[in-house]
């Protein structure tokens, strides 16, 4: 018995019949991953580790800091730091200039948001085209299985444990990429940013599907890799909601079979049934 | 029928037999909030609006930005920018220095996280004393209760909808506040900042308990209020388990009736049942 009464990797468990066990318990693991461009740090994320350089990929793009995966040259790890492998470093190919200050406008922090150092929402609007009218639909048929493409392509912890996913998926509900991670907006900038590795961008035959709620930020990262469909388990904001009308993105949450709820242009779902 | 096939405040719903109506759908306010401390900005949070004062109290305090509620003087909007609702300036008193540096160490931003800015975890660490020893404890029952008493405290809307909850409870049960909002951790701030202005802290006979997941930042701010015991009715995260067992805080998750798990310092649970 330890000094708190529990030991390291041990949890106290009250069972449903108000048993207490001793038992190991595996908890999604959270790590600080600070991102540096050369030798200037640009952001510091809670993230789960794996596919750091995803993570960074798809930060820079959907911040508009770079306007494309090719531009980066090679990921690197500090050789002495400690912790080094809560650092990672994205090295630019020759003469590309990161938009930094787009990012640190205001060199702000913030304990939650998307926003962070952003003076207002048009700003960030106006950071990325709308997406284009595409003649390409989805069927609901096909929208009602994505949910359960999204868990099976997940791991088994994540689908018993506090994870959340983000997949990309063709239009005929194929999995292009599914990615997790503790944090909504880290799952999703892992999604895109080896989609943009892989120089699969713009996504414009794609949705993003998300296992958690659909803020604006989502939407934005969405739209940064020019896909036109996202698609929530659970509740969109008002701002999500307005943002996806304005920049010409179809919004759908709620998605739990056989209901789902549609907020923004309806016109690429086939709402017909076969 | 409006260009996109959806009118302002309408949705499409797709019902459990296939049938799809047009719908209003009440979705959860999500704004920008930007907080400033006399002309300077010192962070864009994404919030759902209200309590605004009590959020900038919270964020700030929980920053360590600022050391107690007792060194606010008052709180304003701008006279007359645009947007006005979503800006608020915190007046400090005479000679009062904000703890800026703190928080801006690299003026970086952030998709996601609370450490933004911050080199490492054990900076955050040291910024607020460890919790001491309390000879009080809370039994099993009054625990179980909380979940219920925190929905009962919560509006009808966020009942069935997609927001966050945070309440502060005493020993007993009692609800002392309980704050929503589209964040996690506004929902914390807000409620801790309640608190703060009410010069209620520390908070070192209460408890927190959060309808979402706690994290390494939950518990941060928790500690910067001075409270012992966190609940979580999710999962926690890896770090907000290190960091509870290093700052002497009790770290509850899965907190579903009639099952809990703990996971440190268990001396603070009467584990026997009445």
């Amino acid at each position: 018995m330890k000094e708190d009464g529990i030991g390291p990797g041990q949890i106290i468990r009250r069972t449903g019949d108000g048993v207490l066990e001793y038992e190991h318990d595996e908890l999604t693991v959270e790590e600080p991953l600070e991102i540096r461009i050369g030798d200037k740090t640009v952001a510091t994320t809670m993230r789960t580790p794996g596919h750091d350089d995803e993570l960074s990929a798809g930060f820079l793009l959907s911040e508009a800091i770079i306007r494309s995966g090719d531009v980066i040259k090679k990921f690197s790890r500090p050789t002495s730091a400690r912790n080094r492998e809560n650092i990672i470093t994205v090295h630019l190919e020759p003469g590309v200039k990161p938009k930094l200050k787009r990012a640190q406008r205001f060199g702000t922090i913030s304990s939650s948001c998307g926003l962070c150092g952003k003076e207002n929402i048009d700003a960030i609007r106006q950071s990325f085209p709308q997406i284009g009218s595409t003649s390409t639909r989805i069927d609901i048929e096909t929208l009602l299985r994505l949910p359960a493409e999204l868990r099976a392509n997940q791991s088994e912890f994540a689908r018993t444990g506090g994870i959340h996913a983000a997949g990309i998926f063709d239009f005929n509900g194929k999995a292009l990429i599914v990615r997790e991670d503790i944090g909504r907006h880290n799952a999703v900038d892992k999604a895109i940013g080896r989609a943009s590795l892989d120089r699969k961008l713009p996504l414009d035959r794609h949705l993003l599907v998300v296992s958690g709620r659909a803020s604006f930020e989502i939407m934005q990262k969405a739209l940064a890799a020019g896909i036109p469909i996202v698609a929530s388990v659970s509740a969109p904001s008002t701002l999500a909601m307005e943002f996806a009308r304005e920049s010409n993105q179809t919004l759908i949450g709620f998605l739990r079979p056989p209901s789902f709820n549609i907020y923004s242009h309806v016109e690429r779902v086939v709402l017909e049934e076969a």
